[in-house]
């Protein structure tokens, strides 16, 4: 099995790898280096043990017959978080764990791709969790997180960058963007700022009032 | 190449291949067996290309260097249709085209998948549409549409049915799913009723009063 245990700071980036479509193993090797502890969704555990992976944490409600057990000496020490609630998705609930435990920050893999309504809602979801843990969502051509009110971030020009509102979103203002926003009211399906772009290398900034903004770096 | 023009009647859905992720070539096969009409977004021409597809209409801003006539002749006859409009995505502007040319419905594949900006904006752009085109996106997972006031359909017990506000949605009343609602407000990121499902054979009911609300039939 790979290691990824050169690093045990718990103020690096915990890893969640999710239940949709795998990434490439060139973006899983470099999440891997770097996260302190990696939990793995129990409806991907079949697929991440092909992979030869060192899992710390297996986490889910264990429905469908789905036996943790089996697990447990093939990831020696491996911890088994059992999640019944049905009120909140897997992933929710090892967003929750990780807050427990202290992790100030995730990234998150195969959470997109596949089944649709997982794609959705892992991505929307991440706004109940502003101020307690900073979350990316990681796959292939994206990279998608929630903006505070005030973002700051240098680009080269031309970096394709999509802001999309998860509902509505009041008073954003944008600079050193292609198409400029001024106190702009931004509304999921009727208006959003999708594949917009910096208009020269710097500094682009985003603000906005109310609402929760996502910001998605996406490539083709 | 292929024919998919054993029935042209308008009254079918027409076809349109998107710029994401490619669908299995069985579902791409039943599509195309009944669509009177071919749409293929710029970006997606050339891997269409490769799968033998006969398509009637090229739509595209034609940026990147893109060549339409190149593909004139190979596809004769073939509508090539030029929208450089930056304020909507190809994939509105051939919404825009069907309906100007009285199509009442449409299937879309490869909307989903690959960039994540891409498919959020696909599936939640299709509220704008509602009353002038009848809108299925379909994926090897996934087939999403819009849901009407009154929505009524027989299913299987125990379909997965995920129901996803675009925004807020107030007034969801629900007959025969797992988990009913009673006039509930839902809000996309916060409350939504993902991985639903019938509680027996039979006609579900949802209902909602005021806001966008998708379907989402998904499997694993």
């Amino acid at each position: 099995m790979s290691s990824h245990h050169i690093v045990r700071d718990d103020q690096e980036p915990a890893l969640i790898i999710a239940n949709g479509a795998e990434c490439s193993t060139e973006l899983m090797g470099q999440l891997l280096e770097w996260s302190p502890l990696v939990i793995v969704l129990d409806s991907a555990m079949p697929r991440v043990m092909e992979l030869g992976i060192k899992v710390d944490v297996l986490l889910g409600d264990f429905d469908r017959g789905f036996d943790p057990e089996y697990y447990r000496q093939k990831q020696f020490p491996l911890e088994i978080v059992h999640t019944p609630d049905q009120d909140k998705t897997d992933l929710e609930k090892a967003f929750d764990y990780l807050i427990g435990r202290g992790f100030p920050a995730v990234n998150v893999i195969w959470a997109t791709g596949r089944r649709a309504d997982h794609t959705i809602s892992n991505i929307t979801n991440i706004v109940r969790f502003r101020d307690k843990l900073k979350i990316v969502i990681l796959d292939d051509h994206s990279k998608v997180f929630l903006l505070p009110q005030k973002f700051e971030k240098w680009y080269p020009a031309g970096t394709p960058l999509s802001i999309i509102p998860v509902g509505k979103v009041s008073g954003v203002t944008t600079n050193n963007l292609k198409y400029e926003m001024t106190d702009y009211e931004l509304n999921i399906g009727y208006r959003t700022s999708s594949s917009n772009e910096p208009l020269k290398d710097g500094i682009v900034t985003i603000e906005h009032k109310e609402g929760d903004l996502l910001m998605m770096e996406c490539f083709d």
